[in-house]
């Protein structure tokens, strides 16, 4: 047989159906499965958003292709969202929809960084990041981040990490798989430094819907005047819109950026799906109330998740927030997969082993507990009380 | 500002969107305009489509993240349908389902070269695959086709071009942009070829369904004992059923493909787009006979075409077949993207510059008259002789 590419090569396989096959060999002794494992919200979309998509498919009018940078339509809506969240001056031509957030992460590791080059990226990291980049034969170099400062990254430690060969940095708020939502105050010290030292910042914000106190903005990155020189911003229509099956993203940025982007889209995607880009044009003024009542409930869960864990004898969260929370399991020295593998068949708990996240995860797992209701959260704490010691 | 990736930087602007902007330069002086530009079926998707498409984006069951590898009833369904074209043993386990076949090509290049290995293509090519290897860092290396020779490749010159370095080949048939049908014992002997000199046969099969002659099968590859070791085959339901805008495309290749394609696809889609997939599956059996008087009726116009450019001054067909016509013009020692830019703009002839496709290609236009019925084809004949001479 012919070779095959080592940097595809040597990827390990996907890392959620490995997962999900631990969760089908669970026997049902300790109830129903809670699954914590993919980030996906625990409700379904809204009958509007189901009606949109409906109607917008079996239209005549998106059979064929479309513009590659995404409808104009669903431009023009996500730089008015974009203007009204951040209280910032963004419009379509900032805007290039994308199939999907991991799709908006390729375009932009794409358009910043070739075979060789240097991306930077905290430790832990959103694994489809880190494999894009070793896929793209892009380096991949990690900054620690301290669980005792809340794995916020480090200032100090991104600085000493940007060498010559760094092209970007890669940081996701609120944090995949920490839950931690970095402070505005904090991601303008590291827009400075990117700034500073000439790299781009990519800043996936796919949680944003989600974050803990409503009504604040996450940052303030777009009033920077040179923000287009420095920041490429990536978002998510899955998990807001409960519609991940049909793959939907965007970048926002500079139109420089948008113009490297296109080139690849046209090469990756020719054009966002269209018709489901015309019904999230609608749904995304017409269901922003939804969305705060969703914001609240996956706060509560938040809430639900810190009560239930309190005082669990040597379990203890190490981050949480919107979507997620990092746990550190009790067996010190055992490794998180061989952990998460017992959770899932023993105690029929399915969540993701921290190692899948970096190098130095191993005590850690993450529950997405916006997967779960509050109810079924609350169950946690029985199954992990009665989980003992692995052995 | 921090620099772009060299490698997309230096990407020209995506073609198409280029030459519309000529056509809306037109001021309908000779009526209205007559658009070859891109392939685009001329006709609507089914009425049982639309159907199909609005059920199943309605659908809550297909909102959630799908199989990496694309919905086990597509991947059965097309199959099965393989199955039946080629009269070979062909299963869900030898598919993966993309987003277009555009993505399939991206999927196929990264799984088998990486940043600095080259891969062989023809001259003409199709210019997305092109561009895909260059922004991902792999060398080109052209074997011409001869126009004397109906832009078949030649087996000798592609036996001189594989090098050590060389890890694919890069073949499009039925071809765009010459629409050339490959006949089945040229690749067989160009599969042979691959296979001694152990490299991969990418071959784009998205006209398939667009053959001249009827109930032939296209080649006989999947018949060979260890295809699996040799052959990648890509396929585009984009023209096939009408319907581009949805995103659509499969690979067809052994186990071991389709899992490095998984590792791939899971970082830029996570899945394919789901309920259009749903209604694919569906209507690959159910609209089997709407495809083959489709394909009549492009047949029908390939006929038009060569009788409406027969005895045309100076303009002759270079090749011909399923969907594209490689037309060659009078005007040499005119750059074709001259040429195409006056047709538009002063004949009303909406075209594709013979240099998209190729550095040898400076004397050729591709018609792709699938876009256009049989009447508005006719018309190019008084269009074309109006349009005198360049100076
Ligand atoms: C941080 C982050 N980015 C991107 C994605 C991918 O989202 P999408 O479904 O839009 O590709 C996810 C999904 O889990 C995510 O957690
Ligand atoms: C040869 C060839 N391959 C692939 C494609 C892309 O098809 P899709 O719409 O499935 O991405 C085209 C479209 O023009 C094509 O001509």
């Amino acid at each position: 047989m012919p070779k095959f590419n080592p940097s595809v090569a040597d990827l390990a396989a996907p890392p959620v159906p490995t997962v999900f096959a631990w969760g089908r060999a669970y026997d049902g002794r300790r109830g129903p499965m809670i699954d914590l494992s993919q980030a996906v919200p625990g409700y379904p979309a809204h009958p509007d958003m189901l009606r949109l998509l409906s109607e917008y498919a079996g239209a005549k009018a998106y059979t064929g292709y479309g513009p590659i940078e995404g409808e104009d339509a669903l431009r023009r809506a996500y730089g008015a969202h974009l203007a009204a969240v951040y209280g910032a001056t963004l419009g379509a031509a900032n805007v290039h929809i994308t199939s999907g957030c991991n799709q908006a992460f390729v375009c932009a590791a794409m358009a910043v960084a070739g075979a060789g080059d240097t991306v930077l990226m905290t430790d832990p990291y959103y694994f489809n990041q880190e494999t894009t980049l070793a896929m793209l034969g892009v380096k991949v170099r990690l900054a620690a981040c301290d669980p005792e400062n809340g794995f916020l990254p480090d200032l100090a430690g991104l600085a000493a990490a940007i060498t010559p060969e760094v092209r970007a940095l890669a940081l996701v708020s609120p944090n995949n798989p920490t839950g931690a939502v970095y402070p505005p105050e904090l991601l303008a010290k590291v827009f400075d430094l990117c700034r500073a030292r000439g790299i781009w910042l990519v800043l996936d914000e796919t949680y944003r819907d989600f974050l803990p106190d409503g009504g604040v903005r996450p940052h303030g990155l777009f009033d920077k005047p040179d923000w287009q020189e420095v920041l490429i911003s990536l978002y998510s229509f899955s998990k807001s819109f409960c519609i991940p099956g049909h793959r939907l993203g965007a970048i926002a940025a500079g139109p420089a950026v948008v113009e490297q982007v296109a080139k690849i889209m046209d090469n990756i995607q020719i054009c966002p799906p269209r018709s489901a880009q015309a019904a999230v044009a609608e749904a995304l003024p017409l269901l922003a109330g939804w969305r705060e009542e969703n914001r609240l409930e996956i706060a509560a869960r938040a809430t639900t998740l810190k009560e239930t864990m309190a005082g669990l004898n040597g379990w203890s969260i190490g981050a949480v927030g919107a979507y997620f929370a990092f746990v550190r399991h009790p067996f010190a020295g055992t490794p998180s997969a061989a952990v998460a593998e017992r959770l899932a068949k023993e105690a029929g708990v399915l969540c993701l082993p921290g190692s899948y996240f970096g190098p130095g995860q191993e005590s850690y797992l993450r529950f997405a507990f916006a997967n779960a209701d509050r109810a079924t959260i609350s169950r946690l704490r029985e199954r992990l009380q009665g989980f003992g010691t692995i052995g």
